[in-house]
């Protein structure tokens, strides 16, 4: 099942995708039982929302899906996203390093945080903030959507605390990352979070994830790698991170970023004003967002 | 004036400390119009509950502070607290550094995120995670409360933007810091964020802040600055971290901590269980924790 929020007729609404093709709005199937956000379906899937999508899913009356306006599907993150850095080999080959790794690959995972005031959304727009960079570059990343609350999760059952998976574009100027050492800057300027198009359930992604993941910019393949090639895979992460922090529902993780950012090349290609980045993950979909 | 959030027989309530000495309940002073929590508070403060703590504060029969239980002024702190690194420089001088500074001093400021499931307030326990560190170390900081919403401030604006100050107890696991090579892992382990005892008004703080700020282990001074030493000061701060990213009411700023951490002596000093740390910043009030 894919999870979506959307406009439609000046109405803001969650909604259930079925068939990649029709919206069934939250507010039409729980009505009176309806979350006020993803956080609380999240936290409440399985005792509550669950048994009422099998129900009634294939009652309710959908909207196609070429007529809704696709928003984040979460609409605001107040836990940020928990980022993993130079989490695949051939990334980690690319990116200069002033870090003391041995044969460059970390030993261990490198955690940071991404504030997001707000997430963007399908075709919203990726601030440029040319007053501060001409270095604004993105990394598509698997992103996964914790579903239950857990500490200390071993790591072969971390699959139970995932609710399911999204797309991420860990947009980043790269000229803060260096300038403030710690990454926290350069991660977290506002309209710098693509996140969508769906969270797609846990169930329909076979596990271990091994999916494609590929960004463009303006059609040109920048990035393609497959999520099996990630160094530290999702039970090492969860297991990991998990050790004396408690992780809630509705929190994220971006699992890292392949080879081929605009750091990359030589020379460098980092976004302009105009470009459109998209990002492409199998089995979850497809997001692009217009550089402005 | 302070504020604080406490218990008192066994209900939780937020209060007003007037004279050092009475407690007055914001759901005796508010009725019908108390705020939730403090961040509401702090977002209608002048529109809303400034005037009626000015008219009613001395009408209202309060509580003998010595008769409540102290808590964490803020409960939650969904978007964590954001930190400054390397601020004071004789702090700079006592840690090790890989990090290519000029001099050892950074040339911007270092900011870094502290996740925080639940502070720890007043008198509550920070954790050992002895499974997980044998390095755990104390910061005294001085925190700064966000009262407005606001991006791209100028530095002679920032005190506009501060609703107040607290005392934070930045506690780190200095073994899990040099381990996952970025800061949030080693700042972020649950029960690692003491916070309190109040939220101090700006009102009460002559501006520019030059306040004596000390920790103590089991009685014994570890740390005594004073924050006229900090590196980058509070109007740079806020200034520089609102460039192209929202700050919002009840964000917090942790300003950075003095020399005299356990990782600062030959040999190191880092905290056992049964330690007691009390942080001190005048003006605000002391707070004590202890290890276990």
């Amino acid at each position: 099942m894919k999870y979506l929020r959307f406009n439609y007729e000046g109405n803001e609404d969650l909604g259930i995708l079925i068939n990649e093709e029709t919206v069934i709005p939250f507010k039409k199937i729980f009505k009176e039982n309806c979350p006020k956000n993803f956080t609380e379906f999240i936290e409440n899937f399985h005792n509550k929302y669950e048994s009422i999508i099998t129900e009634l899913k294939d009652e309710v009356k959908g909207i196609p899906l070429k007529n809704v306006d696709l928003k984040a599907p979460l609409k605001e993150i107040p836990r940020g996203v928990i980022c993993l850095g130079k989490n695949y080999k051939e990334h980690v080959k690319e990116v200069p390093s002033t870090m003391d790794l041995k044969n460059g690959i970390p030993e261990f995972p490198i955690y940071f945080f991404k504030l997001v005031n707000e997430p963007v959304g399908p075709n919203e727009v990726i601030s440029l903030h040319q007053e501060l960079t001409s270095q604004l570059d993105y990394e598509v990343e698997l992103g996964i959507i914790i579903g239950k609350e857990g500490k200390d999760i071993p790591p072969e059952k971390a699959e139970e605390y995932i609710f399911g998976y999204t797309i991420i574009n860990d947009v980043s100027a790269r000229n803060l990352q260096t300038k403030h050492v710690q990454w926290f800057r350069g991660k977290g300027l506002n309209n710098t979070c693509p996140i969508g198009p769906y969270l797609v359930d846990k169930s329909d992604i076979k596990f271990p994830v091994q999916l494609n993941i590929q960004s463009y910019v303006n059609g040109e393949l920048r990035q393609n790698s497959n999520t099996k090639e990630l160094i530290f895979d999702i039970n090492y992460i969860i297991s990991d991170l998990s050790k004396g922090t408690t992780l809630k529902p509705g929190d994220i993780i971006a699992t890292g970023t392949p080879s081929g950012v605009g750091m990359g090349f030589k020379p460098n290609k980092f976004l302009k004003a105009g470009d459109v980045v998209k990002c492409v993950i199998e089995g979850i979909g497809e997001m692009s967002n217009m550089v402005k």
